[in-house]
């Protein structure tokens, strides 16, 4: 059994990491931490883990986390996150870290989208993004894996594959997102209140979402050239699930039955990731690790439409998947 | 027109009260205020009223509302109510309060329940409790109205008759309540998160809800004898809307068919109560006035199943409708 | 007062129109039709209205109709629409028809839509488009009135004033739209199902909604050129409310102050549309006849942001303003 | 492996009971059957198990599953499962019966609950009812196991060892239950169409729900003494879950202390119920096989208050935990 631990356990995304690491044949749960709670079972937190998870929240010092456990699911804000995990690292643990810290290339575009400078600079560009779908090969080995953010992931699977084709303009891209309100993480707000987001639709963040580079260097470091686009995440009344409709143009006109055999052809061996013919709903993805992909071809452009469970394949699910490649298991061990 | 104020307007039953009184053919509304929003246009935090009212919110002295409004609404927590409100009064309007203040017997139970002093206690048991239904002759004439609780008035308005008929045990009376979360106010709090209580249903408070004695007073203000409640209120996850199940032992058996009549006898000139012989849903009433109510025969025990709308019938629906009895207007203008 | 029947009274858009038509200080309900349901009480069908309309559903001729009623509004389904109005209008009656017969310009454009020949297609083209805000002028003086579609009014209010402008690119057009579940219908069938729709997202009718035609043409009726829309319209776990966002391309860099202006400028007499700064929900214009856009640049793009309740400025809320049109009356009467 | 066949696989608690059994350590689902489906994968019918089972729905003879698999579980309709059932039996598999057809103990009761003569009446009371909490014995070397109604779980756990103790009074139970829709299975009706159900609370067949029988039929078969209850059955607008909360009259006063303590003694060693300190929220169990119960004493009455998931602890996790009990395995095997 591989030892690990949950660092910032009060969140959904750690709840979520949780129950799917009990449910792993080779992860045990060792420690789980939180700052704000005192010494109190996780499951004062959590009522639902209530005699699944026994252990205490603790506020662990990174050294000690990194010590305790092999590998340590960072939960942490973004800042904080670059300022501890780091001597989780330099304790000997792995790292998968949920936040946005590692996950993109350049201090520049860090500074320009969080507003802030970063605390551990080089390693950014330096650490690979966890979406073993892309980055199988350079996930393996690592110490510390960057987990993908949940838009991200269900912009990047349907579109690294036709950029990588050569065959679509790189700069007329359209990514409309909805999500659940459970992206929203669990410090109560306005916005997430129930009277107020239930029964409702709105936009957010438009033009100024931080998964808009996140989600153009990825594919550019996949595919080569680094397209340009514009996401617009919106806000859907219900738990969980992404709903990702993009609009993306070709050089020359294609087909769907071309559209779809790239996608096939991308993801024929991947086990997270389903082509399907029919227009896919987020709860066909809910509390699983699929990424469901489809595409229609309209007038003269293409429409990709992705689901996923912004919990699971959009954070803890992935998170194990990389635990999972970082530790020589098989990659859908725990999540099927 | 009759000059109206809103004091305490950032919140739900507030929003209510300006939607209802903006369409209201005898009613003006000249101020809303507010202690902590600074000198904002009301639509600013209620988007909904953008172009309908555009009044700013203001911090008025109950002095300065009194006397700028013929009838005022005060929509503030409770204790507050009862140190501000009498000043309103005394500056010469009248006041229609959606807190809990004015609504019990005596200080002791005020004391029991709300864990404080009363502010006034003078006033207390001396106040009008504002359900037309029942007390319609004692509201004309008054300076102050006590509105009623929303659970509250789901649970009088059917038990009432049936006390009065003296056809039914007094202490066996259990009511079974389930809860739109708009109840809960605008406040963000875990509990009404939208990932907490979204497709969930729960109790809360159960044995100390503050509803209880009211339930208990008022009706043996009505109905003489005074029942004794068992109260259970449950959040169900939906905006607006309370159900009410309740269970009462009669004396004697009886038929369906005479509580029915109880029922139908006690309400027939009531506009705003529905004697139905279906099974009614929150549904069926949200957005009105209207309080379904409907009886069944299980075994040796009569159910009474009502639904109303928390924020219109339990809260801002029946202030206006005091306000029309107040200044013997129609008692439903404004309110179909 | 005017008379009014509403045929095929089942349906939602139907309840919306009578629950309006209750409140409108100068419409009298005279009847009610439905061919299934035997000569029952309304009320029986939709229990909200208990106590607000008794009159029961008839089964009746169009020249009865025609003949009761001053002003009929139609809720039947495509084609059986254009076969029966038409025999409405004939007896005498004015009418608004809320299925989509008479909007479209030409029969081969709706046979290619609605697969089948149009039973009236001489008045194809010749009937006025009912969107007071753009053909307020044309309304005037019918006998019979198409009222828009639901998605129709979240496009083409926000797309008419750029359109016309003629700033903008008219073959680059996006349109993701997210509805209610209201918009489907009464009728009950899977995807509505709510086991099968709650808690998710999904798109359905992909680039194939007959809504699509329908917004090309009347912007085109209104500003002259013609655009070329792509529209994808998607299911979102609430009762009401759409959410559009809409991508355009300025033919050269426009800023966000610019495209505002167009808005309000068409707009600065419209007292149902209101162009707002802030990002708007569904939930602002629910239970209104609001229509809310606001306006972002995003890179080399325009988005569009509108919402409104598709059953009320979607349905029977524009059509109440098309009746008080037709006769003269305030355009707001009933409506605020 | 053991080999598991599904009947009647279309319906949500067959998708649930195959989604555990996907994760069952020892389960090989070997068919899958249907009777209007024809032979397409059972993915085209449920795309949430695209990539996860292959198999196709098929229309095979009882003898047929008898044969192919060591397991069946059956998710057909009442009435068709006493006709079909038995011939599995005979076939030589073990049998898990959804359905409530075995679940009463004579006749008579079930003529008068579900109003046609039993199939196959024989066995009505000798089939054991498959709660192991309450029957893990009688399970044990059983070919059929009548599986709980979802209600009468959420009432029985709770409610037997109180009944059991002697200490309350029998003829004085209340259960009032809440469910969430998918209960109410996957074919389309009014009362389950989204804009009906959704942002609604009502009560449906007070006094005539078929889990009464079942509830005081079962509580006797455990704990001696029959109890007379009350059950009201609610529709709350979620997906899944139940919250019943229990009014039972203790013979002499009890505490709250005491009542905790009878029901931790039952369930000490119980792994799926959870007796909790505060008060659970359906949410807590949704998507596990947990029962949580808990207590509260309010004036003369004891509250239990227990909530589970209706697919799984209600029905399809209950299934597979008989089936662990009928074939030796570890109780919880894919069930945590």
């Amino acid at each position: 059994m591989i030892t690990v631990a949950v660092l910032g356990a009060t969140g959904y995304t750690a709840l979520e990491a949780i129950k799917i690491l009990l449910r792993h044949p080779e992860a045990k749960i060792v420690a789980v931490t939180s700052r704000q709670e005192g010494k109190t079972p996780v499951s004062s937190v959590h009522p639902s883990l209530v005699g699944r998870l026994d252990l205490p929240l603790e506020d662990l010092s990174p050294e000690e986390v990194g010590t305790r456990a092999q590998c340590v699911f960072g939960c942490l804000p973004h800042c904080a996150s670059a300022e501890i995990l780091p001597r989780v690292v330099a304790a000997g643990a792995k790292v998968v870290d949920f936040s946005a810290d590692y996950r993109l290339d350049d201090a520049a575009t860090y500074l320009e989208w969080y507003g802030h400078e970063h605390p551990d600079a080089a390693r950014l560009g330096q650490t690979v993004y966890g979406l073993p779908e892309l980055f199988r090969d350079r996930i393996k080995g690592q110490s510390l894996v960057a987990n993908p953010g949940c838009y991200s992931t269900s912009a990047i699977l349907p579109l690294a594959p036709l950029v990588k084709s050569g065959l679509f303009q790189l700069d007329d891209i359209i990514i409309d997102s909805k999500s659940g309100v459970s992206g929203a993480g669990r410090q109560p707000k306005l916005m997430t209140h129930f009277p107020e987001c239930n029964e409702s639709m709105s936009a957010y963040n438009v033009g100024r979402h931080r998964h808009t580079p996140e989600i153009e260097q990825v594919i550019a470091r996949h595919a080569g050239p680094r397209p340009n686009v514009i996401f617009t995440p919106q806000l859907a009344p219900m738990d969980r699930g992404i709903l990702s409709t993009i609009y993306i143009r070709p050089k020359q006109a294609v087909t769907e039955g071309q559209v779809m055999q790239l996608l096939r052809d991308a993801y024929a061996s991947e086990r997270f990731v389903r082509v399907v013919d029919h227009l896919p709903g987020t709860k066909d993805t809910v509390d699983t690790n699929f990424c469901d992909i489809t595409a229609r071809v309209v007038r003269d452009r293409v429409l990709l439409i992705s689901c996923l469970d912004n919990l699971v394949k959009g954070a803890a699910g992935a998170a194990v998947q990389n635990f999972n490649v970082l530790f020589d298991l098989p990659e859908h061990a725990g999540l099927l």
